[in-house]
């Protein structure tokens, strides 16, 4: 059961003009799932991705690079779930290669106009086959409001798929942004997302467009954390089809560049936190705000000691308040000189310890009452300066193990 | 279960020369359990010890490390469960302190001689009047062949006492070793123990014990890990009570001094390991294995992060041979020039993985058969140098979840 996480509200999941999905079942892993998704994009759009730190990064990840770095334009995107191409050598590299040649084809574009994505079971040899055989049913299913049945396309363990849209005033004209993502476990920052796709029909130079993507990565899905573990694909793409007459944004600093990129980090971050309520097994949210550090590094550090201690997870698990659990957490994130002494811990509005120690005034049932709840904020002072960081996080429970037992069955 | 840890072999258990110990139920959480040991030394021992990176660390800690500075010569140690006077503070050190000098004064010695250790829950004021109340009736059972009941006496949320000995002959005479250990969850390098105590009546000389205490922890205690959580009280001390009658040991390079070193590792490693093998939920012990790097530094770094990966440790659980979760934490575990095309992968002789792909003659079910057994064998091979480092590690089950949600219960 997602935390606190609804369906997608189909109201809000604009359609972006300059962009088509399409979604089919290809029967990559298994029969009867929609697992095959082609996003076409019409000429003239800007686009960029960010993508896994991982040193084992898949094969549609370093092809993603190397056609985006042709600058020949993207014109659509190629997504399948069941197979993630991970692992697989230059026999993979082969396959993505082949799928992107393939719907080329039936589009009349360059190959290397086409962004190919999988997520899914690592190490195992892509049926590069059955998603060629798919393509035409994927092309033909496209349509602008088809984002929801694009979040459903590309869930894997996810239970809820993720959409959010929003609309905001660019130089007077309406302009709308909608993106959806997937991803459950092997959920660590840089990048958290697995798949996260972002559109509007602003328009954006593209010369700007890596910027704002690093940035809506920065304040959203590289705050995540389910279970540490970075994955081999993650991807964040955003693109602007740049079909509203505004004027072309070529700064994040302008006035129209914020109000853009605050409304794109809106639909980014609800993206990124429905990743995290719908954690593996997560029965709850909780927020980890790190104040008073020296820098945002240090901050950072004492935030992901706490948000992946399987310990401090499954005591929020047990809705126990064995709050030192934190205390160790943040003793051993890797500060060298910090203090002990100055440390202040708050669990919401409880201030649960004071210079390093239990604070005297501090009692169970208080700490008892947040724990119950299924949000939860913890809060750390350091008192060592003025930085701060906030990452978001779930809790680890038996379903965790449960999922991750059985995931490939 | 743990897996394959019998209970310690009485015989093995030498009693040392000039230690004596001494265990009763003081109640300091529950009545009821062995929950106060002292250790009492005869005059003139060399003793060293290797305390918690954790920032963190537990008033005991700070307490041991201030008394060891003294130079005063280690007469007593004295040791609870069921508290860890961990995360308490001013009023943590003042109640560490009281307890060394009720026991100093029943032993007629200076207050600093004493070594003091908590284990158990975090953040909770630390019983001490009932631990002082508990002394004389642990100083009335000290005797030499008590390392059996010492190592019971020490348990948390172990399921098995914890206790190797060994004898190895040095300049002609026979010299014993034996020691105890516990800890089965927060388990991680620096140090991995939480409590492990090894004494010989060998000549050892007070300079070269630091030395000698360091290179036994990085040979075992740092090179176990359970769930990559850093106890606050983690503490290793090594006793040589100058007992037998062969020349003094002042280099860890002379035969003699390399002969006790190995004796001694042999004790520690075994109290080590069969900490992850009592691992919280346990079914199967993990060696990772690194070879090919260019440094220790980067092997560490690449055995750790298959060692803590959630996924690979849930896999194990589910003896499921999603072999490219293996893959992906490689890829994560921060060698920033790793090379994937060099990757190599062997699960005990099976070879899974090569040039960073799938073996071509890799079939499933030679996985399937080492991921079913209770003792396997994770090798990564870099391809980047001569560089190799070992930790073991366990799976991770429903059982963990279930005992850390429940442990202050």
């Amino acid at each position: 059961m997602p935390v606190n996480l609804p369906l997608p509200d189909f109201a809000t999941l604009f359609p972006i003009a300059g962009v088509r999905i399409g979604v089919t079942e290809a029967g990559v892993r298994k029969v009867g799932r929609k697992d095959l998704s082609v996003v076409l994009i019409d000429e003239g759009a800007s686009v960029a991705g960010v993508f896994t730190t991982n040193r084992f990064c898949a094969a549609p990840v370093q092809v993603c690079r190397e056609h985006l770095a042709t600058g020949l334009g993207v014109r659509a995107m190629l997504i399948n779930t069941g197979n993630a191409n991970a692992g697989t050598g230059a026999d993979g590299l082969a396959r993505a290669r082949s799928t992107c040649r393939a719907l080329a084809q039936q589009l009349g574009i360059d190959a290397r106009q086409i962004l190919p994505f999988s997520t899914g079971v690592i190490m195992e040899p892509l049926p590069h086959d059955r998603i060629e055989a798919g393509l035409q049913a994927a092309i033909t299913d496209a349509k602008p409001d088809n984002w929801l049945r694009a979040a459903e396309g590309i869930m894997t363990t996810d239970t809820v798929p993720k959409a959010f849209g929003t609309q905001v005033t660019i130089g007077g004209q309406v302009v709308s942004i909608t993106g959806i993502s997937k991803g459950a476990g092997m959920i660590r920052p840089n990048m958290a997302t697995m798949l996260g796709f972002i559109a509007t029909d602003a328009c954006v130079s593209q010369s700007l467009m890596h910027q704002l993507a690093l940035e809506l990565a920065e304040g959203s899905f590289n705050r995540v954390t389910v279970d540490g573990d970075t994955s081999t694909n993650d991807s964040l793409v955003v693109i602007a089809t740049n079909k509203v007459g505004h004027a072309v944004i070529d700064s994040l600093d302008s006035i129209d560049g914020k109000a853009l990129k605050n409304a794109m980090l809106g639909v980014a971050r609800n993206l990124a936190q429905a990743i995290v309520r719908d954690g593996e097994g997560a029965t709850k949210f909780i927020t980890v705000q790190i104040e008073g550090g020296r820098n945002a590094q240090e901050c950072r550090k004492v935030a992901y000691a706490i948000a992946h201690s399987p310990l401090v997870k499954t005591a929020f698990y047990a809705s126990d308040p064995n709050l030192g659990r934190i205390l160790a957490a943040v003793g051993y994130a890797g500060v060298d000189d910090l203090d002990q002494g100055c440390i202040e811990l708050f669990l919401d509005d409880v201030h649960v310890a004071t210079q390093g120690g239990r604070n005297p005034n501090y009692r169970e049932e208080d700490g008892q009452r947040v724990m119950r709840q299924s949000e939860i904020t913890v809060r750390v002072e350091l008192g060592r300066g003025t930085a701060s960081e906030t990452v978001w996080t779930c809790d680890f429970s038996h379903e965790y193990v449960t999922i991750n037992a059985d995931y490939r069955s």
